[in-house]
């Protein structure tokens, strides 16, 4: 049975292995409430995952400890498994389908796992975990649906309790549910008062469902830019500490996320996954009911891809205005590229790309087409240069 | 005169007015050494300068606050001197040369602070800053040589000694030279052993070339990626200051400056500066005897545009493998495209930009050119990319 004492065993069992993430004030989150970030994406391994994970295995038997752990997982599990299992001196398996980042599999490999790509998908490389427990012996760490690993995710709530004083909501994301039962049950346990509110991704609410209904609900599908909370199916532990303990979960859009992933970049010089920032998202965008209060987000992870990262920035400078497409219809003489350049470079704007072409079915025969990519200041800026191109008798496209 | 006392009471003084950063192991950094990151980036303003600005304010007389104060900076330190006079309660000015970017401006004037956009460049917005400061009355608060201003600084020192234990070694971004001669001061004082090593950007090396000559020098021009540290003279305190107290100075180069910012990125979760990171490049790149050693990077600052955070995000995955550009030379016939989208797509490779082109005046007239952007895991998955596309006859062009 979960309890408080086993959440302080577990504290206790972490002291040295794990980071105690600082709590950061953001006053920019939202600026009608008092908004503090939990970092744990500054945790070692990149996310929380390392607690459940350690205390899990430190609460094997020796015999159990001896024939050693296999888990399945793309993403930050992975890393909190093996981490924990060469602290722990024992031997790890880790099945990963075969489509998971490179980045990850070689995160997961220099923690010394054994890493058994699986062809597939996730449900693929579970399949196969399941199958090697069965014929050698391993212990199966489940990533959230485990009392022991919701134990070591529920230190967090007592560190949020030690680290902020008088403090009245949290707001952590949920995938499977394993960290935020072991929060709620942690902070419910020491001060009933405070709030717990959970955020999941629209494109997966697995828990908003299965709480809405009473009962757990399994999605056909999830799709989401927050991979690392994309869980098809709550846990029936997980459920049912959510249930009693969780005040109210609610969902982030793709866009909202984006914008919360690039600003704690920029306002707070973070680095957090899609999965790691639906709190700060349902905080900037007043999902939950936060106004004059004291709240904490959960930052829950910082495993993005770069790939993805340097996405949500160009996409991001796009929606604020700081870069621009124009496509205009020039007519084919010479001079012309030089006077949009010199309209442009006078108005401060910055050409990172041109693309010239001199035939397309819905043009003149002798004009021609000029796409041009520009980093500029905002809308306002954007609105000046195209008016001064109009100004000068160019044609601008309408934004396609 | 600056003294360790005169710290101690900065460090006071700035109690309830910063953060106490955190310092975090960073084992990847160097596999050689015991590597903190002392995580300055995540200071109020997202950078160091706050220290110096709000101690040298606690210090005016009261007529001197009544007049008011002012700076000129296109960086960290009109966000410092910005809020820092907010916190005082105290007017503030700042100039600012017109091509500073509007992220910095936006952030200085959300200070409170008052902005004076001056033509030109930094040496234009500082000759504006003295005139208006002989008009009115303000005091100017000098970015580095003011031995308050690097009192004020010298508080990371104390820190550091408190932090971590047995450390052997500091290494800090040097500019002017106010945060490396504050910090350096104190840790001597407190411990002679402990190295103190600094580092510039190549592109402008001026503490170096003094130290070197044993004389202030004046650089004509400086360029690097590392703004915040792109100063052209030392001050004349800091230069005996760092002449005394730095055991070495070097240099890292701009490649090393953006691998460190996105190794940051990567494995640490934080968002660093080109000016903040030049340490942990040092670091990298083995530039100071570390080995073996337990060695602090101080991370002076976060402040990086996102346009170049993106750039350098581009530049370090072309580096790394992980996007790579083909070019092509087709036969101009259908099929063609699909064919090679076909033999990429059943590598893995994911093709995030095609352009086609039918006239070129290197191709045969039937010929065409196609250039794809690929995301790829690395070079070995790029050369197995290119070398299916040979096997199937295409022509693929050498890299430009």
């Amino acid at each position: 049975m979960l309890t408080l004492d086993k959440i302080y065993n577990a504290r206790y069992v972490l002291r040295e292995i794990i980071r105690q993430t600082d709590c950061i004030v953001a006053p920019k989150i939202n600026p009608e409430a008092d908004v503090f970030l939990k970092t744990e994406n500054l945790q070692i391994t990149g996310s929380f995952k390392v607690r459940g994970a350690y205390y899990k295995i430190s609460q094997l038997s020796p015999e159990e400890k001896k024939r050693g752990i296999i888990a399945c997982s793309a993403g930050n599990h992975a890393q909190g498994v093996a981490l924990s299992a060469q602290k722990a001196g024992i031997k790890a398996v880790i099945c990963l389908p075969d489509s998971a980042p490179i980045s990850k599999v070689e995160a997961t490999r220099s923690y010394g796992a054994e890493v058994v790509l699986v062809d597939g998908v996730y449900d693929d490389a579970y399949n196969k975990a399941l199958q090697l427990r069965d014929e050698n012996g391993y212990t199966f760490i489940h990533p959230f649906d485990d009392e022991n690993v919701i134990a070591g995710q529920g230190t967090i709530g007592l560190e949020l309790c030690d680290q902020i004083p008088n403090l009245d909501a949290v707001i952590i994301p949920v995938g499977g549910g394993g960290l935020i039962s072991g929060v709620a049950f942690a902070i419910k346990g020491l001060n009933p008062n405070i709030k717990v509110y959970g955020v999941q991704a629209a494109g997966a609410p697995s828990m908003v469902r299965s709480l809405h209904d009473g009962k757990i609900e399994e999605l056909s599908s999830v799709a989401t830019i927050a991979d690392g909370i994309a869980v098809k199916r709550p846990g029936d532990l997980t459920f049912e500490l959510c249930k009693k303990y969780v005040d109210d979960i609610v969902t982030v859009s793709e866009d909202e996320i984006s914008a919360a992933i690039l600003a704690l970049m920029e306002q707070h010089k973070l680095v957090t996954e899609g999965a790691g920032v639906v709190s700060v998202a349902a905080a900037m965008f007043n999902k939950v009911p936060i106004k004059g209060k004291r709240v904490a987000c959960l930052l829950s992870g910082g495993n993005i891809d770069v790939t993805i990262l340097s996405r949500v920035i160009d996409r991001g400078l796009l929606m604020s205005g700081r870069t621009c497409t124009l496509n205009l219809e020039l007519v084919d003489k010479p001079g012309q590229l030089k006077d949009v350049s010199r309209i442009i470079a006078d108005l401060g704007g910055n050409v990172i790309a041109v693309h010239h072409e001199h035939t397309n079915e819905g043009s003149d025969i002798n004009g021609c087409y000029l796409h041009i990519v520009l980093e500029t200041r905002n809308f306002d800026h954007i609105a000046q240069i195209k008016n001064a191109l109009l100004d000068s008798g160019f044609r601008v496209m309408a934004d396609n």
